[in-house]
């Protein structure tokens, strides 16, 4: 990943630094495992999918006016949108170049397409949080697409590097996509201070006016009068931390946060189903476990 | 193109209406028809291209914080950053799939490639803009990476596209490469009101602290003191019309827009001749007139 540009080594090696969880690549390579010894094409797509992951994070950055990620300063604060864009755009290229110059056709397909489905999941969410007209089966809509499809081409490429038929990757795609909808609605309950067990509320969805599941809920079964209220905080008030915390107690008192963390669970349990049809094996406890600790995880 | 968001189709709209030139796809379709009757492949090399370019647009639009690109409003000013980026990265994994459905290797190879050299000369550009150490050579590497590969893209796509032999394809690459230098050249000489005959001197590229061949040219050329004091105008001076124009005379004055012509003119010749190595052909004689208009035109 050296380049001749002087500056783009510096960012590179300033991103390779703060890497994250790398659930992705976990996530790829245990989806491999699940048939064997991982291949050449495993590598190739744990790869590609780090590059892209991190190419979104960098263009994020832009998007989101975001100052800190991972506890680092965005690259956006330290070096201006023009170059996140260029760094993300570079990332983008190299990791396609790899898969391309490998001869990886089926991986190239599955990861374009959860370039185009990401981009446009974060569109429709930035359209519904202007129009506040959410429902839930956008809200899955949106989830699914702006998350799940990476964890889903994570699994389905692993399964595909392994050159398993069209039936098994698709199970296996399966299987990522109800883990990253389990994931997403994990990182929406955290604005609630971790379902209330531990961790502070914090509110920042309401403030970007993001409705996620345990506030759509609330607005579909409370009285008319509450929701009124709840969405003139949201449309005209969205900064007022007082009013904010009244949406907060009310998504609480009305059953909001359990109803979402019941609907996770559900979600993490069809995945593990579609992982019992497979046989045993060491890759297949680690991806249930994998599982287990997306939904308990508590940052 | 449609899309399942009511804000995705509004923007592509947008983006199709305010269509430019369209000098890429005429690249491409006449490199094709040097060989013969343009094929499938050559329609999803124009149609991959043109959305690579507007993608690179639209990322130009967060970039530069452009408030006007072509007459219109730029997304940017309409939309903001946010969207901006992700309507890029959105039109680019379209081209992609685009290319990856109907089995495009070599496209994808030859595209990739040009994402990658583009965002690396524009980095490289930003680089040389905070130093103000560029030389000539230098200088040319920027602007084959950020201009000349994409043009060189398009005449090796549309050559490939009519399954042209790797030795056929590389001399329509080198010529479209030495048309965009000299594209890019003549851009860089708009700077100082097309070479002084029609039109007012912008000094945007001194404002922006870039330094293309006029200004470099004359920095080699010129006495120590008028160096000192051009860089410091560059440098500290930047946004003072009166010491721009001071910058502009002195580069009249040593012959910097007429050196720069002349090289032009070099790398035009150079592409003509390339271009005499075919068999006579109409789009022979249109490749010959493009490359005329590019070093000729007056916007």
């Amino acid at each position: 990943m050296t380049s001749r540009v002087p500056l783009l080594n510096k960012i590179t090696h300033y991103i390779v630094k703060r890497k994250g969880k790398q659930m992705r690549p976990m996530f790829v390579f245990l989806s491999a495992r699940m048939f064997g010894k991982p291949s050449e094409s495993t590598f190739t797509a744990a790869n590609l999918i780090e590059l892209l992951h991190t190419a979104t994070l960098v263009h994020d950055d832009v998007v989101d006016d975001a100052y800190e990620r991972r506890g680092f300063f965005s690259l956006n604060a330290l070096w201006k949108n023009k170059i996140a864009v260029l760094v993300g755009d570079y990332l983008l290229s190299k990791g396609l170049m790899l898969s391309i110059d490998s001869g990886e056709f089926k991986l190239l397909q599955i990861v374009s397409n959860a370039v185009k489905e990401m981009s446009e999941g974060e569109l429709l969410q930035i359209e519904k949080a202007r129009k506040l007209d959410i429902t839930e089966e956008v809200y899955f809509d949106i989830i699914r697409q702006k998350t799940a499809v990476l964890i889903a081409s994570c699994c389905a490429s692993g399964a595909s590097s392994m050159k398993q038929s069209d039936d098994t990757i698709e199970k296996m795609r399966l299987f990522g996509e109800k883990v990253g909808i389990a994931f997403q609605i994990k990182d929406d309950l955290f604005d609630y201070g971790l379902g209330g067990k531990i961790g502070k509320p914090t509110g920042i969805d309401i403030k970007e006016k993001k409705l996620t599941l345990p506030l759509i809920y609330t607005l579909n079964n409370c009285k008319k009068n509450i929701k009124k209220s709840i969405i003139n905080t949201v449309k005209n008030h969205n900064e007022d931390k007082e009013k904010v915390n009244e949406v907060i107690d009310h998504v609480f008192e009305h059953g909001g946060i359990d109803y979402a963390s019941q609907i996770m669970k559900n979600y993490a349990d069809e995945a593990l189903q579609l992982l019992q049809e497979f046989p045993d094996s060491e890759a297949k406890n680690k991806l249930h476990k994998l599982v287990t600790y997306t939904i308990e995880r508590e940052k």
